[in-house]
């Protein structure tokens, strides 16, 4: 992703000169990619995450079930080779919106009619050069916010403005979508990296300081992470820096968690670049309540959606094999109470810090 | 809001003070506040925007129905005055689980069982003491970017931290729950705000440094407005800025637009304070489509919320005096047409800003 032999300008025009070559040869042009269904999708076992399967698809173009879609991949292709020639970024629905209103100079038929069509193609293309959206100057949604002992280089225009992540305040650093493209990080000097499910919690470790205390760097998600910040987390792992997740004790964090480690369905078609299988999970754990009596008094009622998810992943063979997560799920199961992560706010506000601290030196965490 | 004559650890020592006195003195302690119920919210004519009408209501300590409320609003107030003391911020769930946790030192007794109970109360206190959530350190939250040539001066433990709001490279400055508080705007240079409902096109302004070609103020507040985004919409404008909103032409777009310029019926009770009346509405509009050709081709079908919308804004006073406001629900309404503001990237790119600046340059905007 961040390391390309070809840059991604000169991978669209290669595809397009090869199907140049094979009409002009009087040959059916032809396009590969990998299935993205889920059977081909397979958890890397070695790895630790989920990345695609062997299984190709290929598509004719002399084809009447297939020439409309094989169509459509070369319109999105061509608009993405706009987009990075001109060095402008848009997200998938300005691309859709590109596609509806001209396909190109000579061009006036509609072949869109609404972006589901256009979705999938994108990633065809991105699977089949071995490029990602970010690559074809395609913004996802960006979420999540960071600050600690780190600058970024980001291009802004034609200049690189230098953001020191240790000042901005209350606010943090804004997570781009892009971490990979005209972005650097440079003086990234941290003992680990802390990432809080819920900005809540992240804005009161602001507040104590605590990522300048501990010297650590403190990400927030907001929810479930965007992949710009699944792919900083990523980054943040290959510089070394442990990865610490922190969590409510139910079905969605647990969810966060495990998106961040394994990384998703969705994803699997560039697993290895977001998926961060070194991460550890912090907390906090149903087994805290042995620890913090207090706690007891702040549980809550298990949902029917937290009771199904804690089931399902007894099931999964990554999960089964490591105890400590079955001791978790069947005490929850059998308990039926949960634990958010703002119940250590109970006994004092700085609490939430203390705990983490705590948790950190005593490796108390789960894998 | 931002200026209080006295400050709220005196106003909140004043209400205990009081209470104290009352029951020395052999008097039923009694704590007033203004009904937040739909019938006690007027829309201000004059003002145009939404606020809490006059109707009081008064809670004793000795009655049985309201003892418990009474009990609950003095613990929720004294919670607040240890947090304004600690100068330290939680959110209100926060406060709920301090409340669990226990009342003081004296009180063993768990009297709340659900966050429902105490949230209310918290308002009863902002409307009673008059002041806010922010005032009381509970953070609301937070949501929406900003870009511009303007500096923020902003509260970082014990040191003030200047953010340059032009150096922020893809990011933009993170828009804080609180912006009256321990933060100050200072060097805002800007002919105009432009408020952009979706962060993808703030993205592609951004990326066009639309902002500082033009001199103004970029801000998205990420869909509906976040309190500190539309409190900073308000003091933007206290400073003389025009504020020109930027949606799509539907009900969501719609009611982000109202709810920037009106305010809200959950805020009525500082409706002064987060309304924008001043507010312009620029685009996109349904008569776009006499202007801007292409944009026929782009329009997508309007779903039965966004009809029935249309219909419910056609019975509002305020809109039905209004002319263009008419025509452009009247013209959803019988043509069953929308438009996003993302198909203004079919022709180009960058024809978003070139969009702004016409609209602007010609006064072409909607009240």
């Amino acid at each position: 992703m961040a390391v390309q032999e070809e840059n991604p300008k000169q991978k669209l025009e290669n595809l397009a000169n090869g199907i140049v070559k094979d009409i002009e040869g009087g040959k059916n042009p032809t396009f590969t990619t990998y299935a993205r269904k889920r059977s081909n999708i397979v958890y890397d076992q070695k790895g630790g995450y989920l990345k695609l399967g062997k299984t190709k698809e290929e598509r004719d173009f002399i084809n009447v079930a297939q020439s409309k879609r094989f169509m459509q991949t070369i319109a999105v292709a061509s608009k993405c080779h706009k987009f990075v020639k001109e060095n402008l970024h848009t997200t998938i629905r300005g691309l859709y919106y590109q596609l509806k209103f001209s396909l190109g100079e000579d061009v006036d038929e509609n072949i869109f009619s609404e972006q589901a069509e256009s979705n999938p193609l994108i990633e065809d293309l991105e699977v089949s050069l071995d490029l990602t959206r970010e690559n074809l100057n395609l913004n996802a949604n960006r979420k999540g916010v960071l600050a600690g002992n780190m600058k970024v280089m980001d291009r802004f225009g034609d200049e690189m403005v230098e953001i020191d992540c240790s000042k901005q305040g209350r606010s943090g650093w804004a997570i781009p979508s892009d971490v990979d493209n005209d972005i650097q990080f440079v003086d990234v000097k941290a003992k680990y990296v802390i990432v809080v499910e819920k900005d809540a919690l992240w804005q009161r470790l602001n507040e104590d300081r605590f990522w300048k205390k501990e010297n650590v760097i403190l990400i927030t998600p907001q929810g479930q992470a965007a992949r710009g910040t699944r792919r900083l987390i990523r980054k943040l792992a290959d510089k070394g820096l442990p990865i610490y997740v922190f969590t409510d004790s139910d079905a969605w964090g647990w969810y966060i968690y495990w998106t961040i480690k394994t990384g998703s369905i969705n994803l699997a078609h560039i697993g290895g670049e977001v998926a961060t299988p070194e991460a550890h999970f912090i907390g906090v754990t149903m087994s805290d309540l042995d620890k913090y009596e207090f706690l007891n008094k702040l549980t809550m009622n298990a949902t029917e959606v937290d009771l199904k998810r804690a089931q399902e992943m007894l099931n999964y063979e990554w999960i089964r094999k490591n105890k400590a997560w079955v001791v978790e799920l069947e005490r929850m199961i059998k308990s039926k109470k949960k634990l958010e992560q703002d119940a250590l706010q109970g006994p004092r506000l700085t609490f939430v810090g203390e705990y983490i601290k705590e948790k950190v030196a005593n490796k108390d965490y789960l894998p």
